[in-house]
């Protein structure tokens, strides 16, 4: 009864979107996506996309928070207690997070209704049906503050810990954020945008056989969905196979001295706030690195990840009227070379 | 007891305005329907007219969401659960969403007097009453945002989702959005309009013939609904047959490659947002050839639909100061020839 | 245990206002009167001397509606389930509707305490109390919009609909509904003005004789109301029997072409919105001539409703700074000649 | 238990204000007094002087409105089911109604707790709690205006009517509501204002004398309050005989044509809205001359009383920069002479 | 397990709170004090350094409002009906009133909890805690208005009267209220401001000398809270010696009438709002005269209480921009001479 | 299941920051910390470093605010009524206090859930979980006044006082209360500044080497956290050696008058509101001499501690633009010599 879902291969460009979500698929410790951008360009289509492309996971049967059979110390006090079971195998989620929800429907409250029958029952929340998947925000520069700020611990901790009305629940909750705005029409607190990740730009693409070859692709699947996913089967099982691998090489990569110091020399080019810059820089590049399969980081890796990492931790700098994304690509040439 | 209502045949004028729900009759996927414009120019006598038009439907006896005998895959939980059983006729619905409705009665609610003894019971909402008709918000630029975007991707999924307070319900949800407002008055955000599929203007008639043919039949109908009605009949039937017909034929009409560059280049002439443009586009187009009677998209098809389509996909051009339908018009013009 | 109300024969000028709720009392779907103007100039007594005016109903014995006896099909749910009754005699209901009363109270509820204790009651509400008389609101302006917008909902479709919290309820709720305001103070939406029928000026009489008639009367009335309701017996009994012939003989009343073509011009030259001018004004002229005594409607009966039924339709015309009373006024002696 | 209290006939000065609540006393239809000015001028201590001088109430034993045994048609629900019943002797009630009062609190409500248990008990609130007594508002103009309202009209129509929550009560609640304000601290409504009955100016005494023999009455009474009473006993007697015989005269003063007009003459010279002044200004001439032992109205009181009755009434006119009282006092002399 | 708390009489400086302070001791009456000025200047410290100066209360064991056993006329209800008993001694009480206090909370309210089992019991809020001894407020020119108003009335009155939801209690709250602010940051309502007895101002001290002194008393007591204890014990006794004779001498206090007329001067020249200026004026000096030893009222008493009186009750005066206590200073010594 | 914890010791830089908290770790009555400035400088796994770096606490098995068995005088009153009974380890608690965080979860509330059977029952909130350790708030100053104010409260007193609802709870809550900040984002009351015992800013380190090895070692650690932590074994046990001497040594050091004097100077120098200044100079001065293993209090340890202790508690002086920590560093010069 799931609806057929357009294959992730035959996304006609944007890919420093497709790029910032594989990577998170890779490393999911990475911390979030942020898209800034136009609309109607298929953010939420690329997401489910890349979400389905994904093996499905092998699930503990019956577990509100579908844990992970193969990692026993990431399970749920309920899988712990109950031990190995059965398994069964669920699609990779994901999330919508609408703009209106309570910070109960995010994190799970207790069951009022059992409660009145002297029950103490936790309600899984939204953050638990997203747990080993994707949660997006439609417009997260409007979602208050604080629901944004709570998704960026959790998705940072994996876990999600409620402890209120007498509960004293964590269960985990580990989901790679995704979030999307427009910055013409809200902003994000400076503290969380830094929080983000990875950022990328989203425009509609200007060509116009490209643009073509979009609606001919989206018209073609929604005549036939079973026929178009037969055509893309090689392409998408080849993508797949390049996020599997990465996860695998991932812990191997190496980080050369030189690297460290290309990745500070960089931030401090730029004056970004506090060290999360260079860290993230250095993670993510790692992570590139295992995705394109290479053995170390290289400034190549760092050149590619820079403006994902960067452009959304600028201060704006008055003498400077560059976009950011602009300041990053000079500072990245100035210091490795056109 | 219910009362009669106005013939869609004897509508005078309006021409946009019945156009577009003629085609959200035909192909509801389309996107919902935004009504631009003064006051008193009868919006609401023409859903409900086009409404009364259409068959009444077969519902499942008992439904709470009026299921469809005729289309198994599109049951409610209740009637899959049920299997086949007695049938009855109902009227289309046309349902008011009105300004200060809650999103627990918009969406529906855990039935909270019978949750005090225990049972858990699924409240439908507004959602489900339009399931398969018409859903008609009055100054929808008035109504909170959050509200609106839910009605959209309801709208647009044909599925009403409803996960909290322990309930945990899907019900159908297919039903024409139609949003009427005066721009004058209060905008929506442009993420909402531009999910609209399509946007009309409804003017004032200024000609006099128009006007007192306007009040006349308006004053013989509530003198005499039943002679009234009786005089309407054969345009009624027509009217019905070419929705019917229109609707058998939408799924054989094809989009030759050049509707598809049309398309296109027309978008990217006006700068929209995206690609939702285009892709509404050849979907209203196929949709118009439908009701046409037409095989094929011709440019016709486009040059008909290009301003319902795009006219409120427009950014505002600080160099162009001609209205969004103006723009449209010379750009269908430029392309296309006069 | 009623107070003796102030004869309606005995008022003192407001010749407007006296005309409007008459001919409100001959056709109640005329839809509302605006009154504007100087507070304490009467308006609340002269509608409830109107009421007292009017014969006293007859009711079903016990409905909460006082559904009529002699039109079963305007019955509500319960008289239609236990048919023919008893009827009783009560006066004609004025319902002051108080500034700061909730949707729940207007519209009427669930009996919150006996659902406690499982029965689901509907509590009606202020809508239930008037039908079949006034609705009045001092200060409308000051009113939440959504709420006059759903009484003159209410007023027009003569049903008041409650689905909410499991109650799917309607029963009548014909009633006149009486705004009155100060647009010095708060304006209504534009939206709002227009979907009353009528509205009038009332403005402090300024000369002497008239302004001691009132005190004069007033003291008398106050001193001994036996006294001066024999006095004015005679005159209430005349307009008593104008109002109730005007009632029989409204359906009649014929609408020659010219009219419909006097009232288009006027409103066209007016530049009304919509066409709900001229729909209200050929409404309120067949009404005024059935109050009149005459079998058509005539220019005369036009001219003298223009001005209610137009002056709150205009939009501010830069060009024309005449007050909307003059620039109708004016369209009137331009169209029919000083 | 109860606390000694300022005797009325020891209050220095402040004339304006002791005149006011006598004739409210006297005639309470007269509809409120508003008293503005100064702070620490001891307008919460004349009325609580003057309630205490009234000879204490004769009530209804038990009844919670402290219904007149003497007036059965005042009688509370009831009053009116048991009948004739004890009685019993209580002091006339100066109720405080503090700034944060909610409406169920002023007027009374479901009492939850029975209503949890089944009963459906009413609560009476403050209104109830003032009938037959003083209701007085400090620095009303702070008030919420919808409470200000509901007050004012209880206070005009004697009866407090509660209708919702499946509750339907109406008990007598005739009260003289005084309300205090700076209008350098918030302004009431021009509506509101309007409404009250009379209005008078409380100014600090500027003379030593009179500002010495506050301060020693105070003194002595607060050092010895029983001799102190004793003291003013027969001050007190006579000015309580004065309210007791104006009371039983009131009803036999004439109104002779000529005080209509001038009535009338003054209120048009003035330019007040609506007829409210003259209607009062001859309430409150007649409640004078009772007061002052005259059997008609006469210029004289009609003098005395227009500042009282027409200060608050007057427009703002630009081009009469004199404030209100003074305006008053001009036409006052214009019209009867210096 | 109460903590020591620093002792009185070995407090530096800060003359003019400690003696405000010690005069609400001798008389309550007085109306509260508002202690303006620096932050981190102890007036919390003052405060609880009295209260504990003071001999231990003895209390009727087991009420809630800690009644006095040798003061039946200000027993609460339940102690009136149990009628003498067991005595227990407590200390005095210093309750802090927090800027976020619901009225619930401080005025008590029905016990909820209770309220579901049947049972309609009180529970006492902060002013039943504070009875008998001291309520603090610091920042209280934050607090909502209504809740100053509120303390200022129960601590005028000496009861705390609380009816509503069903209730009707009256209890004893006698207590000396302590407001601390700092004007330049929120202002109280002059109203407000007016309505406390005398008003401080406390400022940090700049000479050299004295602040050492404080830190190393401060040092020496958090060192050896027993040791410092132990040393300034006599200083202690004589000071509590000093407020116990005052209090007994009070009543009998004589004012003679040159006081009066000073008093009225100082008043009238300083053109204060009111004649409560004079009247807290009169009282102040005579508590003052008690503290003092003296058995009447002199000159110098109302010179020393003067600006504490009078500087918060001074209208801005545009002509003349000392400070207020200059102001008060310059007028006192125009009329008392230097 | 613990996740590991980056050592405290192998923190590089930052180091007003790290002696702050050690001077809390060490007296924790100095009154909390406020770290102004960038974001993304380690000050959350600062905390998180020191609180690990501690000895694991016992405390009272079962007892729900973990009472130090060595201290019955400040055990909870569970404790007390249970005596002395099994002891059990922990480490060392550091909550984070959430934005949105309600008064009720920080300070605890009654179970409504167990209220509802009956059962009255205190469920504990974030301050009885943070007893004993450390309290961080991030963007503090984004924290509602009242719950800023209500911590340092409970943070300075050492207890956590709940009454209301019918409660009665008091229970020990000695923390060290950690707020963060960027003033360039929204300001706290000054009262509240000036209550935080010790201010320091954190800001990004702008040279290379130290920008590597922060990378350097962030990336070790996560490689391989039990490696790591094996490698910093040695310092970590120093630092903790050295908190744990210093706290022992805490009540030996001695305080002469010369630094009294100093302290004293040096606030009437800077201007200082009132005499927290140097009271808080004193004591941190003490706790440092404690850290640093002297005897008494020296010249050293007032200069080093002074900008701490008085940067955050200057006025605003228009004569002198230089911030604040210029300015207490150009006071301490003036003072002590370069």
């Amino acid at each position: 009864m799931t609806r057929p879902v357009f294959p992730f291969a035959a996304i006609v460009g944007q890919d420093d979107m497709k790029l910032a979500i594989l990577m998170a698929a890779v490393d999911q410790g990475i911390g979030g996506v942020l898209a800034f951008g136009d609309r109607g360009t298929g953010k939420s289509t690329t997401i489910r996309a890349l979400a389905a492309l994904l093996p499905p996971m092998k699930v503990m049967q019956g577990c509100r928070y579908h844990c992970d059979p193969a990692s026993p110390d990431t399970w749920c006090a309920d899988c712990r207690a109950l031990g190995k079971g059965k398994t069964v195998t669920v699609p990779v989620p994901v999330v919508d997070l609408p703009l209106g929800a309570t910070e109960d429907r995010v994190v799970g409250a207790l069951d009022l209704e059992r409660a009145l029958t002297g029950a103490k029952v936790f309600e899984p929340g939204l953050l638990a049906r997203a747990n080993r998947g994707f949660l997006y925000i439609d417009e997260c520069n409007l979602l208050e503050d604080h629901l944004v700020d709570l998704l960026l611990d959790v998705a940072a901790s994996g876990e999600n810990v409620v402890e209120r009305e007498g509960l004293s629940i964590r269960h985990p909750a580990r989901f790679v954020l995704i979030g999307s705005g427009n910055p013409e029409e809200g902003e994000l607190r400076p503290q969380l945008i830094d929080r983000f990740g990875l950022s990328v730009e989203v425009r509609t693409p200007q060509d116009l056989p490209t643009r073509m070859e979009v609606i001919r692709r989206r018209d073609a699947f929604e005549r036939d969905p079973a026929g178009f996913l037969e055509t893309w089967k090689k392409a998408q099982d080849k993508t797949r196979k390049r996020i599997v691998e990465g996860r695998n090489r991932l812990a191997g990569v190496t980080v050369p001295d030189a690297s460290l110091e290309q990745a500070a020399k960089l931030c401090m080019a730029l004056g970004t706030d506090g060290l999360r810059g260079e860290l993230v820089l250095i993670r993510a590049a790692r992570a590139f690195a295992a995705l394109e399969g290479d053995k170390g980081v290289l400034d190549r890796h760092l050149r590619r990840m820079a403006p994902m990492v960067l452009s959304h931790r600028l201060r704006r700098n008055p003498l400077d009227e560059a976009v950011a994304s602009v300041r990053v690509a000079r500072a990245v040439e100035e210091q490795f070379g056109a």
